[in-house]
This record gives structure tokens, C-alpha cells and sequence, in this order.
């Protein structure tokens, strides 16, 4: 995404709060779209926003509009965010999911527009005329408002997060399982000390060592817990043995 | 989601601000998941937070705990986020996309605990014993730490993205395609009005002809927009050819 994340414009309209402008950037700043372009803010002083925690030049580097149309003239895509679902929209209305797939395939040749409106009441209808389509994250019914700063780090989040990922996970440190020598050295130990302490019915010896060694399996060892396991039963075992001697 | 989702806890470890206990109870509110738990809040207010906007009901319900041990001890599944990347962790690290497949997988007939830890320093090495694996949210490394209500937005949304909506689009509502003989009908007009403009040169008649209605069909028209075009283009030849009559 790397270009690419520089041609996504996150708009702020009309936002009430500072820290909300704050919280915006720092998702931004979080998820690298550096492009912050902010409509009429109520407070000039967004720029010292306490919650930008790693955003201040991000905060310092964004450009102020008086109007919406100014803001988003030079994108090719103009996408505005909603929580509505019911009002009847003149404009296509697009899951998340969706719309982020189609800002991504914009964001290879132009340059994207993702408008937020002021935090009560969301874009007007004069707001959404400048926009393309639009885009609603998949918030319950009871509840579909959601907090600016959380609404915009989940849509960046989504605009970042990497399909592939979701099904392989190469880059996960793989241990090395344990031996199946490793985990019979385990079995028998085991098995010694429940024979030393009596849990081993005699008549029923083999089902026994049969159930403790499939147990054992199922630990799905690695190599390094194995040795741990190992250390101990033994210390376990030479317990056991020791008070055997006393008796 | 239903039924599972009431099967995920969501819990804050030593959270230093009500306000982040809110943020985090709104998402948890908006993305349907009402169970949260937190240990050894810095402010009892807590339950007051103004910033859990429709998420009240789930403050109130909140169960408080001494330990993290007690907070998840009901849990078959306890997942640890960081934003730790190369400090040696003992545990495995997993994406969020690939975690949160897990999870909904260990929803299925588990409970699973989704633990955050405080603003500054995160989960500690004792918070993170407790855990099965860790998870962390693709942020980049420049700017890793993310707020902690986002954070948990971000981790939920994950879990209730839908995968198959990324790919179709089953619910938006398609607008019929103009009909070929609609799309003629503005070709004509605005080639006449063209004519009448001047616009057509005569050795060029045929080409330019050509050039009009394929660029008339690439405005990929449905139907209503189709009747406006047309709409729009017979007042202009009206106007057009009301001027020449006064010539």
C-alpha cells in the first residue's frame, strides 16, 4: 500500500470535537495514511489534540477546507461514511468489506476521498453529494453510531488488513516438535510414576499404558516442553522412589 | 454471531481512563458483544464514563475482578493483545486476521477471553502467563501502539467481518441498466444537438458520429438516469434550435 496509502485523503467535516480529530489521526498515523484534510473544525486549536499520541505532524501537516467540494477536488473517488441504513439514499450504500475492496483498486491509479461527518449528526445531504457512493461499517441494529476516532481506525484497518493473512500464517515462529522418542521417554516416566503410586491396576495394565500414552500424544509436544516434562517427572519419579526407600 | 458472541469476554486489565473503558464498551456495544470484565480499574467511576455513548446498560453489567486468573477463569480460550513485535515472547504471535479465525472457530463451543491491557505499558509478562497465544493488530512498525477503544473496535469489527460480503454485493439494490434503444435516444439527441452546434465537421461526419455514441454507452446509464439525460438534452435542443430560429 505503500504510494498507494499516500493518495487516500481521511476528511474530517465539520468534527465538534478536537479530540476526535486527535484519535482520527492517530489511527491514521497507526495504520500509515498520512493525509489529513479537515472541513470548518469547531476548534482551531485541533492541531494540539491530546489524543494524537504519535500523530502531532500528521496533526501540523493538515490541510484545512472551507467547503466539502474543495476538500475532495482533486480525487478521483469520493467516499462518504454513514451509520444510516433505513433513509433512503440516493447513493449506493456499501458494506465495509466491499467498499474498502474497491478503494484499494482505485488507490493503485488515483487518489480516494474517505469523508466523515461532524459526530451527532453525520454528512448532510449536501455532504453526500460530493460523494461517489457510500460506505457503512457492519455495526448491530440496537446500535449502529459509532465513535468517530473508532469508526475511522476501523475503516483504515480494513483498508490495511491483508486477506493472506487470514488463512496461512508463515511468519509464525514454528517449534520443533518433540521426537516420538522424546515423548515415549515421557510415556515411560509417566507410566513409573503412576505404577510407583499405584494408580496402575493390575489388571488392567495394558489398557492403562495404552490411555496414558495416547495422552501423552495429545500434549502435542513441542521439543523444548518436552525436555521440561521430562526434568519433572524424574524429579517427580526420584520423589516417589525416595519415599518408597524411607518406608 | 449470536449466541457465540455472548460467549466472548472482553477484559481490561488496570485501564487507567474511565474514558477508555467507555470507548471500549461502545465498540463492544456497537459490534454486539456485551461481555465485559475488568480488573482492578484505576477509577471506580468507571461505570459513569461519558464516552460509552449507548453502551450504559453494559457498564452497569460489567463484572469486576481482583486478577486476571479470576477474570478468565471460565474461559477455554484466553487471547493476550500487544503491540509488542520483537521483544521475546514466550507465546505465539498471531496476526489479528488470522486470530480472530481462531476465536470465532473457538466460539463455536468455547468461551474465549479477549484481554487489553493498560494505556502505557500493556499487558504485563504475569497478564500475558495467563494467556494461550497473543494476538496484535496490523499497525505499522513506525507507529505500533494503538488507543486502547480503538483497539478493541478494531479487534471486534474483525470478528464480525464478513467475509463473503467482500466479495459480493448480494443486498445493494442494482438500478435497471438503460435499455440499448434508451442509450440511442441520447446519442441522437445529443448528436443532433451537436450538428447544430457546429461541433460535427462534414469530412469527419461518420467518425465523430461513432466517437459519440461509444462514449454515450461507456456513461454506463441505468434507466432513471438515462430519462434525465434525455430530459436535459431535448432543452437544450430546444434552446439551440429556438436561437437559430431567431437568426
Amino acid at each position: 500500500m505503500s504510494g498507494a496509502s499516500d493518495r487516500l485523503c481521511v476528511v474530517l467535516v465539520d468534527a465538534r470535537n478536537p479530540l476526535n480529530i486527535g484519535a482520527g489521526a492517530r489511527a491514521m498515523s497507526n495504520f500509515g495514511f498520512l493525509q489529513l484534510r479537515v472541513v470548518n473544525p469547531y476548534d482551531v486549536a485541533f492541531r494540539e489534540a491530546r489524543s494524537a499520541v504519535g500523530a502531532a505532524s500528521l496533526l501540523t501537516n493538515a490541510e484545512e477546507f472551507k467547503s466539502v467540494a474543495e476538500s475532495v477536488a482533486d480525487c478521483t473517488l469520493v467516499v462518504g461514511t454513514t451509520a444510516v441504513r433505513h433513509r433512503e439514499l440516493q447513493h449506493p450504500l456499501r458494506r465495509l468489506e466491499y467498499g474498502a475492496r474497491l478503494i484499494r483498486k482505485e488507490l493503485a491509479t488515483g487518489r480516494v476521498a474517505l469523508v466523515f461527518g461532524p459526530e451527532k449528526t453525520g454528512l448532510s445531504n449536501d455532504d453526500l453529494s460530493y460523494c461517489h457512493w457510500l460506505m457503512n461499517i457492519p455495526t448491530r441494529e440496537q446500535h449502529i453510531s459509532m465513535n468517530l476516532g473508532q469508526a475511522v481506525a476501523v475503516c483504515l484497518y480494513e483498508l490495511v488488513r491483508d486477506t493472506k493473512k487470514a488463512t496461512s500464517e508463515k511468519k509464525e515462529k514454528v517449534e520443533r516438535r518433540a521426537t516420538a522418542g522424546e515423548v515415549e521417554r515421557i510415556s515411560d516416566g509417566l507410566l513409573e510414576a503412576l505404577h510407583l503410586s499405584g494408580y496402575v491396576k493390575p489388571i488392567a495394565v495394558t489398557s492403562t499404558e495404552e490411555r496414558v500414552r495416547r495422552i501423552v500424544r495429545r500434549m502435542n509436544l513441542s521439543s523444548k516442553d518436552a525436555e521440561l516434562w521430562l526434568g519433572m517427572l524424574r524429579q517427580m519419579l526420584w520423589k516417589i522412589r525416595t519415599g518408597d526407600q524411607k518406608k
